[in-house]
């Protein structure tokens, strides 16, 4: 049997629950792709090596050094999971520079650097997949980029992250206070204790970059999407909306207007009918409008290890398919 | 540039909004694929030549013999909207034995073909795609049988039937008794004259059919697939729903327990909160579990012209990639 050797970057949360899921769906996994695949090497910088994570993993595997990783042959894929843009940036790069396919969840670094990794990708003759990084679970980048395409794109509109979509539904249904609310979504692990990404929509604006690059052909720099949070919602507002047969969203945009591509990020009212309207708490959902197809919606986790590895491991299956028939 | 030509069987209502579908959005689908896509031969048995059909067409396209549409070495990709079962089975099985792929919205005769022509796409090396015959435009196969792949699938429930639905929903909301719905449903032509393969269940047994067999690796004929249509709902029936917090959907159900799948089609009581519950009139969806992805759903038009049309085109547009690689 073929073997496709993996290195994952970055074994924290997504990592484990990348890894995981290959441990827990390789019958499958290996009989789809027609190769095993095994993630040989994985980067830990911190040198965690024996931090318990309920998964089979050998000290073996571990490396503190990640040109161990870029200069082995054998490594066909890297998934790099590290979040942030740097150094996640950089390893991309020099992973795509040694022939090697990425896989990432990190949207921070694909919105970023996004024309430095296409480009590398294409150059270098790689694949570059990062179903993860916008809507976690849900596979709407790989419909956006295939069977979809027949369609000319009219809106895009997300709700793509799940702090603040559980804090608006809380305040909502409970009448409760954005600080109320965020102090309970932060005991319940829903919330960081520094949720300024989230909540300033920071984030969403990382996805909607790029969202719109895949779905319009136009890339804009997440600094440059007009962007709004959520912190200045007020019970008020809510219960108004409510009135008016609403519910107020925090929404990602990208619109074609004309020629033009309108889009930004910020809290909006939708009517209850809108099928956005009814994605609450932690779920994630993304609506598109195409000029054949219609009106789609695609809902799902958002986040969470085992959502997202499923959207990691998936890139990883679809990048194998192609390796293994050309081995 | 590369050329891939396509002969069409059938330009019926869907064989119009896909032909639609290519005029409207050629600019784009030619620069996705890489090549030009042309429908170069169309079938139209009946020798409706002359029939106005808003599309741009001329005479010299046209064909009454299907033979001349297998026996062109020009044709690279034959798409199939005949509907029913024969001829369309053996047109699509000859055209693969003439090294044709094959795409089709045609849920009755690949359900009930299905190892034939999987065989036949396999054998000849050709593909076969057929992303409309479930979900219309919704892209759920695409999905399941990429992306997703990393999952073992547990749970895959559908709203497959925009017929049913309509009249579900229009029963549930307005206090009307089964007959008055069917009815208004005619006039309006959301249902047919003959509305047997919609309102028993039929149809859906045929797309459930299909999903098992790409979700679950299980090929079962719709034949075989317990099902129960909507003709026995009451109005009592769903005002007792209501009263207990649920509304009543005819589902198609796939899912795993233990090493079995158990599969049925027939109305089912759904707790308001669930996904599928917010699903009204025509539209369709398609809720699957998966033991990393958890829950999701895709949702959009299961019917029309141009949803069903983008899904054609879709299909045609993966398969003119590869092709457009190896030329």
């Amino acid at each position: 049997m073929k073997q496709i050797n993996v290195g994952l970057l970055g074994l924290g949360n997504i990592g484990t629950g990348s890894y995981k899921t290959l441990e827990m769906n390789r019958e499958k996994i290996v009989a789809v792709a027609g190769a095993d695949i095994r993630i040989v090497k994985i980067l830990e910088r911190e040198k965690n090596f024996d931090k318990e994570r309920d998964i089979d993993v050998t000290r073996e595997q571990f490396t503190a050094d990640p040109d161990e990783i870029f200069n082995d042959p054998e490594i066909d894929i890297v998934i790099e999971l590290l979040g942030g843009i740097e150094p996640a940036s950089t390893f991309m790069l020099n992973a795509m520079n040694h022939g090697k396919s990425v896989v990432t969840a990190n949207k921070a670094a694909v919105a970023a650097s996004w024309t430095a990794l296409n480009e590398a990708a294409k150059r270098n003759n790689v694949m570059f997949r990062f179903e993860a990084a916008v809507g976690g679970g849900i596979p709407i980048l790989n419909a956006l980029t295939t069977v979809l395409q027949a369609n000319e794109y009219e809106e895009v509109l997300g709700i793509l992250n799940g702090t603040t979509n559980y804090i608006l539904t809380q305040m909502t249904d409970y009448g409760l206070d954005y600080d109320e609310v965020l102090k309970i979504a932060q005991e319940k692990g829903f919330a960081e204790a520094d949720p300024t990404a989230d909540v300033e929509g920071i984030d969403v604006a990382n996805k909607l970059s790029i969202l719109m690059a895949l779905a319009f052909n136009k890339y804009v720099a997440p600094t440059d999407i007009p962007t709004e949070g959520i912190t200045k919602i007020t019970k008020k507002q809510l219960d108004v909306a409510k009135a008016n047969g609403c519910k107020v969203k925090l929404i990602a945009t990208a619109r074609k207007v004309g020629d033009k591509i309108e889009y930004s990020v910020g809290p909006q009212e939708l009517p209850v009918s809108h099928p956005l309207a009814g994605v609450s708490n932690e779920f994630n959902a993304v609506f598109v409008k195409g000029n054949a197809v219609d009106d789609l919606m695609f809902y799902g986790k958002g986040e969470g290890p085992l959502p997202t590895g499923s959207a990691v491991m998936g890139d990883v299956l679809e990048i194998a398919k192609v390796i293994a028939a050309q081995k």
